[in-house]
């Protein structure tokens, strides 16, 4: 008898065939004895420690909590429910914020003819070499190479062109809620950055650049929201310098998150001014009150998949998943712990429970399958479940549970009568611990410094540093040369991603005071214009 | 100054360039009348009869009530924020339906290398003439073609293989929303048939055959509810014939349409059983309770955007679209009719009456535009709204509006007390109503016969046909022909679509009694195995 197995084994998915006498084709797992350790392995929790090895923790966690499958395609990954469920507590979140500012949801093609693509130069130059090209249908070849969206606006543009005639059709505020492909090069990361990936993307048209500029913000503080009020992670908003906005965005606005293991910070979501760049390009014109022509004011803004992935990286532990309570689509799972025959007794009071949890909005379960007990609170704590109920038969004495956090690990004893409003209250608590640990740590790794030694330092010790710089590309060019040279020299370690350039990853909005005639910490010797944080990034 | 503009002129859309002048660049506009007939025809209601030219209305009505935009390529339309509003209701609807039946949602490639395509000979052969080919990324020529999913049968069951192992993983149900690529060669009609299109699919794996026949027929029953409850348009449920069913399945289950104006059926939305093609394709196996392997047996399942298609087919009328109340985004629109200086009046009840049947679960707006009332009655018409409430200065000394339903344009008189309940009321007798006129036109459109130059006759009168049926795929073929052939030599009307062959469209499971020895209506000369409908189809 053959098995067949994929197994996640060094951070790479492996496929493996053995036979029950433990004989298998993989060089990897060739003795009995290996198996039998694979296979053991597999049943426990976590067996990597967050902080010992950052990547492969992350991906053993995505493999535990059964968030990940890995398809043939490399760069390409199967959001299984447990992850799919996150992604649509998300949307669900997000997509409320926007139609209730007005914004209304549409789908175009997923296909851009060559042409469009190439006609905003910039843009075009930005995505062209990780376009996914489809060039045949059946056997024919097609007239014009299609390419498989990396983003919209080209394909959107040229129709909000036949859709705005005057100002009474503007603000046009449009989203999509699709999939989208870029042929990444680069080593993917499942949620990170992968081939074909989940998104939004906001497209919108104003009369005036002031309308634009403010919606700009607008949308970046709903996408901070997401990310503080909904997923309790911390992040920056900011503006993407010249070298790192947007391919054909006037500016570009970001939240940037930070992962505390290998001092990287990661783009969250961006929210763009596209000026008039597309609307030129497009020729997309309203005729004002005075019946004079002008090219609309535009903007573009996403958050994607991503997300997850952060969150993930974030909240997580050695146990396994952490779910922030305000999202989680299970908040409470109840377990019985039976002695002898009072499991029907249990099982009712359970119930009763449930019910009222469910009436009091608060998403809860029964786990009432064969398992022990024991198993079930592991289960459940690799599955990230915030809050776990244990119910027995003492707890029938004090009409009392048992209520252990997942993100502590605290149990409380709570009555029976007062549990949808201590749950209500936990929730609100366990969001408010993981934001504000979180937060702590970000900022613990948020350094401050006007020079390029110290600088490299601080960079390699962990965190992103708030520079004076100039602002200008050459010189950030340089910066990124200079950085990963000099890291290296350094000799940190690379297994923890402690080498590589740096980038600049936003100009904070909140900008500590600048001292007139303060010089740039690059090599240029001009003026600085900002603080910008700079860090090694994903 | 120059103008552009989309325009549907001879239900094809053109792009035409003007100036102030009246000169364009169009052959079809070349004179300054035409071009004043052409906007002056833009601002006017819907000016084709359905029961005239239904292919052009049906155009006429997509544009009139914003449903879609053309997308330069061929055969991909924009859904445009009204018609993408009926599909998240739809989605909405359904999704609860399935979660309830304990489906999960997941997200899989939207990319199938070729070699798994290629797996299940019959589902290949079946797909492969319209599959849309990325061969490149970038510059660079790809290992393997990957195919744009046609469906994920092929990309699905490889992940299946791996996550079953034990009969503890079963039943698997799985649902993905998402789009997929068909490269029709076919006229391409929007929502009906296009390139590319939104839909549900749904995988699911069992243990027996007992269960996942169950599900066949559970899922075609929430297909049912889907058309029948939620959207008023009746359908037939039955088997596909060995020749209709799905490429690579047991057997096709279906819900069939009928659109009265031009006699044709349509496939609404199927379930399959694929039984075990696919699991030994794939070696989808599990271990029982005393440890012996078996294949699993499967299902898959799809409902896409063409049901707005068969909606707006079925309800829609010479006024505009008519949105069935129970999905409609906007359920009730209020018109305030001001007289002299009462608008602030007027506004102050409408928005109390706003609250109230918000508050009551009714989804409602207020026209507060600039407009006058006479138009807003139009625009509301034509965009479908159920129900307009009118409310003058006359309503206040009755303490009353006036609703006007958009089925049937009635006008009752209802007490600003009784709103909310009688609005729920009207709710339901426009959906019955809706639902029975339909349901009564199929009926009388369902004729039933033995001999095959009648079958030709009720064709041509625009029937579909209970006849005899032998179930033979050769039998079929030479019925194809053979009606195709003798439909013209009857010379009905081609331009209503009153020619061409017909083709099963299903075994309806409401069976009328089969004497014994029946013949087939065929020329095949064997015996009748069950009445099949037959008839032209979408």
């Amino acid at each position: 008898m053959k098995y067949t197995m994929i197994v996640i084994y060094d951070c790479k998915p492996i496929q493996i065939y053995y036979n029950m006498s433990g004989k298998s084709n993989s060089p990897v797992f060739n003795t009995k004895q290996k198996k039998k350790e694979l296979i053991k392995g597999m049943d426990l929790g976590i067996t990597i420690k967050k902080d010992d090895d950052f990547s492969k923790w992350y991906i053993q966690i995505l493999e535990k909590a059964d968030l990940i499958s890995y398809s043939e395609i490399s760069g390409c990954y199967v959001l299984k429910p447990t992850s799919y469920s996150i992604w649509e507590s998300i949307q669900s979140f997000l997509d409320k914020l926007i139609k209730n500012d007005g914004v209304k949801n549409a789908y175009f093609p997923c296909f851009i003819p060559k042409i469009n693509l190439m006609k905003e130069k910039e843009n075009f130059e930005g995505f062209c070499p990780e376009v996914a090209w489809v060039t045949h249908s059946g056997d024919t070849k097609l007239e014009m190479p299609l390419a498989v969206r990396p983003t919209s606006e080209t394909i959107i543009y040229p129709q909000f062109a036949n859709w705005i005639r005057s100002h009474k059709d503007l603000p046009l505020r449009i989203n999509q809620w699709c999939n989208v492909v870029r042929w990444e090069m680069k080593h993917c990361v499942p949620f990170i950055r992968s081939r074909e990936f989940l998104w939004q993307e906001g497209h919108s048209a104003f009369a005036t650049k002031e309308e634009a500029d403010e919606e700009v913000l607008r949308i970046l503080e709903f996408y901070r929201m997401v990310y503080e009020d909904f997923l309790a992670i911390p992040v920056t908003k900011g503006r993407k310098t010249k070298k790192e906005k947007f391919a054909g965005a006037d500016y570009t606005t970001t939240i940037e998150g930070f992962i505390s293991q290998n001092g990287r910070s990661i783009q969250c979501a961006t929210s763009h001014s596209l000026g008039q760049h597309f609307s030129k390009v497009f020729q997309i014109e309203f005729e004002d009150k005075a019946s004079n022509k002008s090219l609309v004011w535009q903007n573009s803004w996403g958050l994607s998949t991503r997300t997850i992935g952060v969150m993930i990286m974030v909240h997580s532990d050695n146990k396994g998943l952490v779910l922030p309570p305000k999202m989680a689509e299970i908040q409470v799972v109840i377990v019985c712990v039976p002695k002898g025959n009072n499991l029907i007794v249990l099982n009712d009071k359970a119930n009763e429970l449930k019910h009222n949890l469910l009436n009091a909005g608060v998403r809860c379960i029964i786990d009432d399958s064969d398992n022990n007990p024991g198993w079930k609170y592991n289960h459940w704590e690799t599955k990230g479940v915030p809050f776990r109920i244990e119910l027995g038969q003492r707890d029938f004495d004090t009409q009392s549970v048992i209520v252990c956090r997942r993100d502590t690990f605290q149990k409380v004893s709570i009555k029976w009568d007062n549990l949808n409003v201590e749950i209500h209250k936990l929730i609100e608590d366990m969001h408010q611990n993981l934001y504000i640990k979180a937060k702590t740590i970000k900022e613990a790794h948020t350094k401050i410094t006007t020079t390029f030694p110290e600088f490299i330092t601080l960079l390699n010790n962990k965190n992103t540093v708030m520079v004076p710089f100039c602002g200008k590309c050459d010189c950030e060019d340089n910066i990124k040369t200079r950085s990963k040279e000099e890291s290296i020299a350094q000799q940190t370690d690379e297994a923890f991603g402690l080498t590589g350039s740096a980038k600049s990853l936003c100009v904070p909005f909140d900008q500590p005071f600048l001292e007139l005639g303060t010089k740039c910490f690059g090599e240029c010797g001009g003026d600085a214009i900002s603080w910008t944080l700079f860090g090694r990034s994903y």
